[in-house]
């Protein structure tokens, strides 16, 4: 039974982290941190200072600056942590590898088990297709979403760019200048809309034929449950960077 | 039968007009204009003031300054003339509304039957879901397109900002700020690849529903055969400006 | 305030009712139907006929059978009744279309409002494509379902049939035969996997272009929600047979 | 310089090969087998037996009853073949296997790069996916097509079929029964319309979330061109039976 504490529990993703808790028995909730103070079920802390309940793993769903919070708080408490959290800055991210030498910590811009076999997917496809066939990237998120594009967007053009020998940079725009699409290119565009949970599409448009990696989520339940999933697996686990990869091969 | 002067004729439209008119009883093809030098079935002129055939309309499908070139010259000899040249400047538009108080003009961003009905649809859709459904737009073009968003795109949200009280704005790019879409947005967002000859879609997402409208062009065909129609239709009318609509209702 | 008597509210759909009610205003639920014995705020009775509280409108989101009964109580009670279940008989169509020659009834496929702009638009799309396009359905549903092709897609394809002078016919299955599609063919086709919420198409397809017409429901509040408003704007209404084009109109 | 015999070389794609091949170094018709008689460049026989032009490879694009000569007189000649003809008997298929003991056969339902890539993601996605994700295939075609579904569908469906322990089978109709879908179907979706070259999308539905691999081919051209590629191949290789996956692999 791996004992969890979340961060941002009375966020969206933190009440769906307590719906599909109650199905499972291998995990549970022990505290909550959240600045907005409602009724609940276990104890919530106003921060993550306040704490006093022992936890195996923090799931962290909040925002940046609690993050930064949350980095502090497992290096004194040598506390493992799975960082959901989007839009991290540079030296957030640096903090992140610096902690990941002493707990384990585990990260991906995108919890679910379908995003990250699509990225699998669409690394090959480049492998096999080479600069014949242009690369570009639609995520599609509801209209409250801050950050574009969404941090998996990036993920999956960050991956294709560390598995390709060709020096891909990343085009948000195209509106300003005229001129033909260079082979370098990875066209990247945020839709934004309604109450869309996540949409993700790699397209490989090539000589007279275009192939299409996609993955839609019909709802947060399924990051909720790869969380949760993460949260499990690194309960106990060494000190180390882990993320979806790690756990899609066990 | 309409006699046509193609302008533009050795380009990928051009041949394609030709290879359409081939079929077609109501129309010919009398002369060509063209830069290049290449063997061709009828005259073909470096310019359209070197042009010594009569003819009943033309066609223009080339590039901006040569459409300033037909414009001077439908106005000295009265010939109707077809623009489907995209990426026009401000002052081009305003000169082919001058033209069009003394000759018959017929201007679209886009030649094909299908994505004049996809503008209709769109405008119906919008009046129908109002401000509680988003507007976006994803275009696909070839990856030698020169101007971007495609002429077609602007063309859907212009005709869909004409019909709302809505007072909305183009976002082409979202990647520089962390911020909520505001429902005056209509993104839009200019996808290149491969050889793909063009798709749009206009997209309505609204609270847990989205309406899509696409349009995919399976070949040039589709448009040299609206261009072609246009012709017909346009040859003998009235001074006037003239589109799709109009074509469409006959 | 309307009063709503919910048949099958313990099923999937009723307690999307359920969750959607608490946020209205204008109506609330008194009571349920349901063979299920569960925990329930209001009185819930195993069948109609057991029913005890006085109520404005029926809302019946349940089986065929257990609409056979809802048929015989809302003519005895001169109930008000909005029919959600799909897969019913002919005899039971027949039935609703003798009491709402009594009693207000509202029926239709599919509660969406967009599902219902679609099929207004793809009557468009038809009636100004003529039989130079085909149309081809494809909707997707979740593996649990038990009918197909689902009720919305056969109320696509009958609206089309409708408002078209084409002779059309419905194929569900290609495979036996080796011969070229007819033009008065409308291919359904029933895609099923995992917990796909609800996705309907209409596919144009004619020369060199290829319009679309689609909606994809995000979760059951979707259809939950039009059911609530359809049953608001049923109370009080005269006897007579009802659609969500009376309520779109409003 | 790869010398090649076209059967079916006034049928489409007959056409579309010598239209490709102008373009290539590496290989050359030199000579066609139709029965329609109509102006070449090369000279064409109105059946394989009348053939008099020595070549390293056949390229068969034609139907059923014409494969049959083309095994025959391959078999007696020696003749390396590129079989590209759809909807083959199960004695045909038997006799290219027999065929393949003394000559090199080149078969796929599908001469495109982008389909066999497609299939190869298809077959990685169900091992990582499991039975927790439903299969199900769409793919379409134009109107005048005959087989359905398409020759590439089945090949889809089979290849998966052949990695994984799940035994599959195929639904092409559902309309006939109320039930629910069972995780061994695979459903199989053949729409036609219009002029559409060739669609494949293959659906992995799990809970929460769906992964769509697809693929579009924008002309007859690219299996053109993939049928030169394997023919070129194909020349002086010892007997065997050959296909896109071996040439994926050069």
């Amino acid at each position: 039974m791996t004992d969890i504490i979340i961060q941002g529990i009375h966020g969206r993703m933190g009440r769906a982290l307590c719906t599909m808790i109650e199905a499972r028995t291998d995990c549970r909730v022990v505290a909550g941190v959240d600045a907005k103070e409602l009724p609940s079920a276990v104890p919530v802390f106003p921060s993550l200072e306040k704490n006093t309940v022992p936890a195996d793993v923090l799931i962290d769903f909040s925002n940046p600056d609690a993050t930064q919070n949350a980095i502090e708080y497992c290096r004194a408490h040598k506390l493992p942590c799975v960082i959901c959290t989007t839009g991290l800055s540079e030296g957030q991210e640096q903090a992140l590898r610096e902690l990941s030498k002493t707990v384990a910590v585990f990260k991906s811009a995108n919890m679910s088990l379908g995003v990250n076999l699509l990225i699998e997917l669409a690394k090959q496809a480049n492998a096999v297709l080479g600069t014949d066939f242009d690369v570009e990237i639609i995520e599609k998120h509801h209209h409250n979403k801050l950050d574009a594009p969404s941090g998996t967007a990036l993920m999956i053009a960050d991956e294709l760019c560390g598995a390709s020998p060709v020096p891909y940079h990343y085009v948000y725009d195209r509106h300003a200048e005229r001129r033909k699409r260079e082979p370098t290119e990875i066209g990247i565009h945020a839709v934004r809309g309604g109450s869309i949970v996540g949409e993700h599409e790699v397209i490989f448009a090539g000589p007279e034929e275009v192939i299409t990696i996609s993955h839609s989520a019909g709802s947060r339940e399924v990051f909720a449950n790869g969380a949760l999933n993460a949260a499990v697996f690194l309960a106990g686990k060494p000190a180390g960077m882990y993320n979806m990869k790690d756990l899609m091969h066990l």
